[in-house]
């Protein structure tokens, strides 16, 4: 009996290791037994688990936390399901490999914080710096494990710096191939689109996002974020143009109404950070769905794709 | 020849009278000759006019001022135009009739001020009250005179008064129909939805709005009106639910994100708010294109209401 | 053990007393075993319960009647649900509290019914007196108990009356704000809007709506009731305008082909009549799901208004 | 000079001969200058004519008549436009050919009217029969020349009656493909689903619209047709399924909400009418374009098609 | 105990006799005891039956092969259901009677197929002739009992015949009311369309989709009919405007972008052809429906049409 | 006076110099008259201009040559137009700069295509570098100045080998983001993408499309790519996946069904594909209209964009 991560489990094998619990609640079959319901996962991915016959005074498996599980890989309507035979709270002496059990960006925090903070260093304007790194000061220390979302893209620990950076990066491929953008406003944006996420989401320190704040209900992060820069600009003492323009990037950076932006990228280092915000999305959610995905296989629909992927075999054998 | 209202002008007639250029520019016409093109109105109506066989070197007639005017009013393309045959500025002793000139609210505007302030007195809620004051403090005197909008609705002098009291009157009397609603909050917003306007358009203290502002078109009068919001907010040292039940409302007003809210009203007084300025834009504007159809008749499709209008004869007889 | 209210109960609880039976079925389990699903229902709600191990030859509970019933509250995906265990029918002799059970509008039917023929009485135009007067006595003795949905708003005895008579004071309050409007015409109008409801739902007498009518799905409210006014105006020997009027604003009440109006509102006392019936039923759809939320929290999605709902604590203290 | 149709008018050349007055209307040039603006036609296409230098005492050219008019053919804004050089009334000694004239159905209206009226007489059902003989006699003489629309499709003195008896051939058609089809009820539909458009064209008897009526506006073909139809049966004494499966037909018939229909057809033969309907509509519209381009061109954009038609050679050889 | 035919099953009874297994697969339940999930079928629709408690090793029933089984039918949420009690695979010797258990085409392919040739024999243009010949020929033996889809219309052996034949008797009688139309072009047009379909599922010689092809998922029938068409070319020696206008029509016979056509149709065979395919298509899938909709009763939500739909009662009987 | 660029050209001032015709026809006035209306431009725009008072017989200068031209410049309906007042053909003798009259990519074509090929060189996987070789090997010479467009984008000489080498080089920047994508696959795409448009415009070798051929309007480009693909694949003897997945990203890469591709992206090496191809054109419009609008000022509505354009400051002075 191996230790196999959760997205190479196959039906009718048995599993035995740390998992890190993601949800779990008791419940009532239809028969009025009560059983447990969990959702345990690896960086991996993510399966369900059933602990049948539960005696209604145990405490249930805290969410956040690893257990020691054993248990049936089964497959119920088309998806495996986890029966547990046995499970323990893990212990502080188990030594569990955290690393192993939560999702999180490919690169280090610090690096990938580093990377932000040198180009914000290297603007030559004035007024965005200055906004930018009031902006990055209020953020504070989230920004190292923050994720960009709770299941679209990059959810994941450090996701928002993951998303971010790698947006970056592709910003600054595109500053060579249009070279009369505005680098210091196009690189501003990027670093701040998403830091409304911050009052939006609420996230533990693994980078699972638990539910939306009151604030990202009823606001959501764009304006959040632009009334959060309008204090930015307010602390630094930016005025006029860079500010707004800042603000207009924040606001239309989705884009089109409806998909959140009242107003559509009205300049071309605000376009420019539209679609790069989209290509960077879509390729980690294609990624995602891709890997999952059989070579010369076809996955099932996915939810926010809207669409059905191929995993090429990428050889030139024929079919 | 008789000083008639521009809503009342027929085809083949001459007219003399003061009238408030709202427009006007020099072009040239198909055979290369300079001519001034006009926007003349009273508080009634507007027509173009036109001042052919133009001396290149002579002044335009200033847009926003008024001017004594003769000419003959023709038809060209389907609507009326005059071709201006004399004119002159009108001069400080000419005594005109300014009121006649101007589109304006129906009732004073110290009227409808007072009525408000009245309104906001009477709030039993601290934090609410305490950011309508400090809002209409920061909105000073241009409440006095500011339109609503450009041409949509209640666009006229004292017009964003116009549309608050009236909505104000019909949030009090909806609050009789549903008492479970929260009277200061519904009020509250009523009062602030529409402050934005005050940084999204330029107009004149006439009521008169040549354009939009930078920050108009880079984030429109809700995002703007949040960001308003948030700094009277610091000033009045108001925080938590009372404020972002505001912004909210402010941001959901418009209903849907087509037509430019990101989010739903989630509440039910920001629901009854953006009822409530549905129903009064639109009876407005409703109300300006059945006064000029006459009874038993259908107008031409109305831009705004994307249909075409009936004047109802309101009486029994048949057909 | 108590008698609480449908919309207090809680999980792990015993519930013990009279409850509606608005659905009941024989159904099979997937081991081929017999049960009895049913909703059982007071004014405050409604939850599923089941009846295990049935006895396939008994008689399955009846509904659109009350049963005295003992069970336990429990939990299924999401939902409570209760595990019935001693039920019988409820007997003449035990005074069963109907108004308790049932779904009812706050007013007594002859209230409004009066409220209704007052204004009626009122109109100094004949024609629309005449057409409205033959327009209730067609609607009979079914308007005292006819709710005005199945499910979406004021579903629930004399909702029709309950949604038309706030409909009429929200008119009435609109009145004031737009002298303007024809008083009669608005007034007929919210009287008559949804009265082909009385052909398109088949109801009990006690406002629960079982199915659409033949004529229902066929035709729909809008345009069953505009059969019916004409043949009420035949009846009444109205001709011309007034009749056409009242035709268009029933067809056009819903505002968009999209919502079943293939014709927008034409005149101003059509667009008035569509939004106090649209922010009628919007603020009685929020103000059911705005009561089922604790403060301060948000509720699931709300199927028919697209959204979650936050029920806001109204209260100056921060989150 | 010869009496070329319209249609086969090229630019520079001259026109002498008598064409229908569609329109005509005295209008000012933007010098002053008084001129007449018409648009003359015969049944093979339209062309707009200028009038120059107007006697503003002359009667302008009446509507519906036809005229003997010379002028030279020239091209305006990518259309040809005809400078009148000399014109006067035909006079009752002329002997206009007026079948020349205007745009009729290829079949005489008596002889597509007996079409229809044997198809009815051989209905077994008797109540579909009764409805639609009735409708037929309310419809009376105007059938004869009535035309099915303004300028969409069959826009044609006895256009009605064209579009009805070319969909009864394709109804009759589709039966034999579809023979558990009820035979009775689809003719039924097709008889009547448009007669409605007598009361809401205005049209004279050479099938010439020149407005909508008020009725027309305010409820559409549809919705009247469904009146007319609830006399009829009122008339003929029919009730219940076969007057409520007509009624539907006639309100489902343009298929979806978006083109005016409330509910789409949920049964087989609305469904069949439906498309039949969308069949002939559209290629009758599609033959028109299509005639209008010549070979191996496109035409351009054509409005009611929402794109450019083709018009092949229809022969082997390459481009 | 009798053989009904699956449409004539009803809750609470037993079935003996032969089915078609449609899918079989071994599942778990909540309880993690194996059992089979199976659809099985005859011609007349479908039932999923369970074979509880089964034992791991045995081998589960084959799909696409015929098994005689014993049940009794249950409902299970709505639909019904089958519990297995005995079963076997049908025998060589059994005499299974084929054409009871597979959907089928009402016609047999040869006479189908020979009524398309016939068709094309009569064609007087040589270059359609000679391509859809070349296309039949691609097409192969297959053709005799492919099915035009997996679930939606003519899902059945030889659907794709059935399909092709009813709109080419369609087709003819349009020619008949538009003989305008280029009648072999129409024709090849109808026989063509839907070829690529060959190309785009995976069906079994019973006309039983399993799935589709990679170059269905990828491309599509419509566009890969299109290359198939380009090599027909090539192999027959046809180039020019009548391949262009084929491969349009191929490309264009879905009528919007929105349903998988980027060009709509651009001339009128065209036009004529997607009104032909959406009839047939629409009539096809209303039949099925209202076949299995009692007389005078509404049926669900059909998925494919989004209604409800109602099978008359045919007779003058009033409700 | 001197040689102005057309950007460059104000109201009210003499221009004199070489111009391109872009297009030249001669019309008749309102007044009978004829003229010639001419575009004409140099590589930095375009201006309306007209020859007044034109004697028919004379020939109207030729599409696609230099003029030597004198005209005045003035405004009509808010555009300049100039009134020609001396104008001849450029004679071989006059050495015309036509690198200043035609707007061309900012690279030498020579110098692109080398980048392409030696991209393909690089290609390790066979099939695809054979695809991409034979595919460039048909497009030929062409490729040397083709436009990528009409209007769009990139219309200018050699816009299609602009829009690719661009696109080359933020793919290839994507590809240091993404390691993970398939290099050879994305690339080819690239090249690939828009080959199609060399069958569906017309362009002559300044690049100026004058119009769709008939393939480009019946079946588009990504259409009529796909076919060549599938002859070069024949030429090139490839088959199987390689093809599929090329066919599939000349499909999708459009992205949705609203924009002409029937299938979304299905692989990540398409959805990059689909990201890039918008982000270049999109900037490409963008920086269009950004350096047509003056700083700090808003654009007119840009059709292709469908918002208007803000062109930054980019200082930090207030506004």
């Amino acid at each position: 009996m191996e230790n196999y991560r959760v997205c190479q489990l196959i039906r009718d094998t048995r599993f035995e290791g740390f998992l890190l619990v993601r949800g779990a609640e008791k419940k009532t079959d239809r028969n009025g037994r009560d059983y447990v319901d969990m959702n345990l996962g690896d960086r991996t991915g993510e399966i369900n688990a059933k602990i049948w016959y539960w005696d209604g005074k145990q405490e249930v498996p805290e969410a956040g936390k690893p257990i020691l599980v054993q248990g049936l890989v089964q497959e119920y309507n088309g998806r495996l399901q986890m029966r547990v035979e046995k499970w323990r709270p893990a212990a502080e002496t188990d030594r569990v490999p955290m690393g192993e059990l939560v999702p999180a960006a490919p690169r280090a925090p610090e690096e990938m914080l580093s990377e932000i903070r040198e180009t914000v260093a290297s603007f030559t304007s004035e007024p965005l710096r200055k906004l930018t790194e009031e902006m990055l000061r209020m953020a504070g220390s989230r920004l190292n494990w923050f994720p960009a979302a709770q299941r679209m893209h990059h959810a994941e620990r450090s996701g928002l710096l993951h998303h971010t950076t790698d947006m970056l990066r592709l910003a600054k491929g595109a500053l060579e191939v249009y070279p009369w953008l505005n680098r210091d406003l196009l690189l501003a944006g990027v670093i701040l689109h998403d830091l409304g996420k911050l009052e939006e989401l609420k996230s533990d320190e693994r980078g699972n996002v638990t539910d939306y704040t009151r604030d990202g209900q009823l606001l959501g992060h764009l304006v959040r974020g632009i009334t959060l820069l309008d204090r930015a600009a307010e602390a630094a003492g930016v005025t006029g143009e860079p500010l707004v323009l800042l603000e207009h990037m924040l606001l239309s950076h989705h884009g089109e109404a409806e998909f959140g932006s009242p107003r559509p990228p009205m300049f071309p280092e605000a376009e420019a950070l539209h679609w790069i915000d989209m290509m960077d999305a879509r390729l980690n959610t294609m990624k995602s769905a891709w890997e999952k995905t059989p070579e010369g296989a076809f996955s099932e629909k996915i939810f926010s794709l809207e669409r059905r992927i191929y995993h090429p075999r990428y050889t030139e054998d024929a079919e």
